[in-house]
């Protein structure tokens, strides 16, 4: 789906223009013109070419399915590839979506496969606000890269809070579901901070006077922008990080737990153990035991067992074995 | 809450004015002023746009909870957001404070949501000493950041001394409750080291000249401020590697403790298990079980036990699974 | 073998030349040609020297075996030696195919030992669209590394594949075997890294406008080949990293299994345990034993030893022993 | 203690003025003064404010207990913070000594609260060779940073002799007090490549040129003196890496020395535990049991056990539990 | 020992000269002379400074035992501390040699105290070739090192071969002494990078065209030698990373092969240990047992241990004890 939109300083805002207006449109210096292309058609993308002869490969890059965010000069107009994010994304499916832009003097292109939010809301701030389009293609643009970066925001919020939540549980139930939900994090941290990084790169580039369409007063907000993406990078540096150390600290307490039940183990054992031996030796049935037959033998050998034991206890005390929590 | 300080060379430092004298205060170039708004209310935080006519961008950060610290240059005054410690911070609930600041050529602008003690004691300083408001807004900001990167120390002081405790525990008893109390200092480092290098980032541009609202003078300050700053980033990277190395000594220890006490279990259950299986044999009742009646059957059972004790004894000590502390 | 292509405005596509032409074909500024070197024969190779007379240490690297990619700049033309890789290639025994290529300001000399896909596909292209070669050798450059690229990607979809596969794996199977693979793809995305990472930084040098042979035209397409291996490079460090977690991740449950595995011999063992050596006691063949001669004294063994187990079962169900999955 | 030298082309070296003659010697162009203070009086102290007119924050840095070495130009002069360290230092305490140096065009002021061995030296060198002092105040901190620099190689050599020591141990002894002495010497380790990569940073500046009181001569031998320090921080990377292998190695012993335990314990329980069930059925005294009364009733338990334990020793040695040391 | 060769337009290569005629021979700009000394005595040093009057400091480094590769220029000749390797180097006494050189505009100094092949093998090229000498002394210098170069290439293959022999036997047999290699590797490798690292970036600078002593033509084979030491340096990191990944799977196999000989144990105990019991139960010498006389009760133990352990036989086969390779 195509929507024009177009704004002059004696027509004001104007909308539903006809793909065939676009050739006059352009032609007119001191009109802004904006053009999103919505999961277009074959026909509607053809304009890329056909109306504003954008290079082939810029044109291919809107349609290749994972490239990274960037930002090419083509001397009459800039070709940029941002990542968005759904913002109620889950953690485990982490997925951007491409949203290409590409900027000239007079207009500005969007391009998109899937419905795209900054798109949608930047043009009801224009439709309220002429400032945004009258400043020209580059104040568009940031209203669009500002809401785009917004959409990171509460899905950053929400990864904390599943990590936090997933150390938590490493803590009271070390299970490989924990593990692998752990995994699953790491992925999408990765994913997360090679897309962010990418985008905080052009943005920079962006802000630093590189680009003839890039306007002065457009610097400002399209700084805070890549403010904001340099600090989604970071914590998504800091988040893979976190998820490292709970992997590490996951292993330590599982060998923990193990430790703790081997010690049970080797208290009960090694306690019982020679007891049963001991029994065990006047359970024979030799002919000749003499102890089988004294008076007090029984009670000799409760006697001695009694102090296997605590000799063990002993022992143990000593050793630490049932110092701790034990 | 506003607080206006102004110094002129004829007048000296003056306080209380009232927000509406601003524009006049402003409007003269001989005087310094100094704008501090406290927890201001929406109102109070108004003169920001309408009487100093900031970036919205700047104002909007101003309020922002979670920013990284930065530095802005919007031509005819700078803008910085900072970050504060409160020297008493607990290491497991580590936070920071924001303090933005805008620069101009007569004038500097604090803002904090939170009391901020760098200010208070700035102002305190400016109040006995007027060479801090005559040397101008750059001389503010100077003694702002410094007292503001000393509050650091402390805090520093007292994650070194609980790391050292947290590592003196790992090797004494090392328990999940340690585990956890590690994770949390290596949380609170990672937050720690990501706001110091950014601060430490826009210290240092600060110094290399890059705007014109720093004097050559107060160069010298800033650039001590940043040498500290440089110095809590380091140490901040040398506690998370510290804490990190701690991570993987626990795991070590406890797999220690654990071989130690499957050394105890194997020798105890590997003596006791044969014996018993001896002793087993002849609490067997079968008609016809000769050794049974054989004048020094028992005495040759307990003969060939301490014989298999012996053996192992030594094939243990062989093997040093007796040896090291056992 | 040898292939030489030329292209000139007025006689366009001609094949076939001999290489006794390549002189005369190269004295005349308005032809194109591209000689393509295919395994060749010592003879073959003999061109490189006498005919273009190219500096022996490039020649000397196209015939190296294992060389990086790299560009280097001799003034008249440049030389790059690249890497390919084979869209069929197995994970376990990663392999790159070398591919060198002199680009000069008419011709263009390609030379690889083993067949190579690219070459084919822009010699293809070359013949279906006079377009490849009539803008100059930088464009059959731009086609050939546009194709060899192009070969990598399903290489790193396959990598994905596998990894995804073995990460389900270790999950399910953890054993040695899964491991040994682990360690395979590690190798054989250390490869990919090294080799992308220089051809990228080859690719990015091309494209700095650094060298006078490339012309503005190609820069353009050569961009989009940089931006695919950046893609690349950045792939391979994320599949290292998540290889990494995948060694990390087995160890944390061949020890989670292995801590089941003690719970249930724990379990079993400390209940059987003592009760064996109650049995045990009783099995004593002393004269006077009290016990055995009580009319309920079988029945009260049997209390004793319930109540025995009823006390384990409460005092592990506390510890958590049962807890969890068992 | 305050120690002035002077040198003059025609009076050579003298020593022992009073601080009183200070401004008299600074105010002559052609003397150059080296002026000591070791662990100086608040009143000697004094002499670098009033005498010298130094920046208070440098000063201040002078007394400050921990700052990183750093090199800051004042213009007039420049300002050093140095560390030096006792070349019999032990690694487990291991403590750096801050040295500050003031370099002008004519003087040269060293202060340090320690008796610095470095400043010792090149004061006798200074007597015995009057070229240290005549070529200036550079070739002075030449020789003091030289000697300082020199004092780091005992040290290292110091450390890669533990470091080889405490890994041998870790394959002999894999004790917690081995794995203790491993944490002290990472931390000791991360400390000096701290101290020296700031050191190295300090004079990497000092040689390029930057700073006008440098004279090209003195350069050759500051290259020198950075050439080392680039070499201590290489090494200290180096043990660092070292040290964290020998804890991860430490990790692999203590967990291959409880495998083996383990194999011992596995083989002995597994080959007994089934023959004591087999003995423990025919100590069951029901009144009816056949076996008992068969003829070869006791012979044929001994040959079933010995099939039992014939069978698990070949399972044993299939499944490769026997292999290995065992 | 001393070796002088001479070059001149008119007399061609000349040999044999005195160390008396060095002056002479310097003196004349159109002869390019080569001095090598080799384990040279203190006398024949001399020359260094002598003749030469080369910086003191730089003759130190020639003797200096453990300098790292660099290049310093010193206007009128460049001094370059270089290492090579023995090809036959052991990988556990990894040691390298250092070869120092002076390069001036009309001679070169090579000095080292063990015999050299490249040296050896450089002056046998220029006997053959007196292109070599003729060239300059830059081309000399490129001789040299591009042998120097190429003896590392076998130690690599040699490291390669061997990583992959060590990795193997992780798999086969994880033994402590496997382990100790590992270990040996990771230092060898270490120093192999850190030289290699260090010699690579002085052959980056020599390229750079910094140094006037360089020309052009010698540029382009420079520019070799540093490829091969980029790939060295390249190779020595990917080898590094290889052991690491060695040493943590050591680990995980060894943490593998104790969860498999706890599967045995545990399966045979939890078995037996039960019914070891049971059998005890009914060893016990109670007056009143009156499952003693029953007719089946014999039988009926059987059927209930034969029950006991189909129970748990199924029980393993869920938990999946039994499954995977056991």
């Amino acid at each position: 789906m195509i929507s024009i939109l177009s704004f002059g300083p004696d027509e004001g805002l104007r909308e539903g223009h006809a793909p065939a207006d676009l050739p006059a449109l352009l032609g007119r210096a001191d009109r802004v013109v904006w053009v999103d292309l919505a999961s277009p058609s074959r026909a509607e993308t053809a304009i890329l070419t056909d109306v504003f002869h954008f290079h082939p490969l810029a044109v291919e890059d809107c349609t290749a399915p994972r490239q990274n965010p960037k930002v090419e000069d083509f001397k009459d107009y800039l070709f940029l590839l941002t990542h968005g994010v759904h913002p109620d994304a889950s953690v485990r499916e982490f997925k951007t979506r491409p949203l290409s832009l590409f900027v000239g003097r007079t207009y500005l292109v969007s391009f998109h496969r899937e419905p795209s939010r900054s798109v949608q809301h930047a043009m009801e701030s224009a439709r309220h606000n002429p400032k945004v389009m009258s400043d020209g293609p580059d104040s568009i643009l940031y209203n669009v890269l500002d809401y785009q970066v917004d959409q990171y925001l509460p899905v950053l919020a929400n990864f904390e809070k599943k990590i936090d939540d997933v150390e938590g549980r490493i803590f009271t139930a070390p299970t490989e579901a924990v593990l692998a939900e752990v995994m699953d994090f790491k992925k999408a941290l990765m994913r997360l901070r090679r897309i962010s990084g990418h985008q905080r790169d052009t943005l920079l580039r962006l802000v630093r006077r590189e680009f003839a369409v890039i306007d002065e007063k457009a610097i400002f907000g399209l700084r805070d922008v890549a403010d904001h993406l340099v600090r989604i990078t970071d914590l998504s540096d800091t988040y893979r990080e976190q998820v490292s150390d709970a992997l590490a600290a996951h292993l330590s307490i599982v060998s923990n737990r193990t430790n703790e039940i081997m010690r049970v183990l080797t208290v009960i054992a090694t306690v019982f153990i020679p007891l049963t031996f001991i029994v065990g030796v006047y359970g024979m049935n030799f002919d000749h035991m003499p102890e089988l037959h004294w008076r007090y033998g029984y009670l000799g050998v409760w006697i001695v067992m009694i102090l296997v034991v605590a000799a063990m206890a002993w022992y143990f005390r000593r050793r630490g074995l049932l110092g701790g929590r034990w």
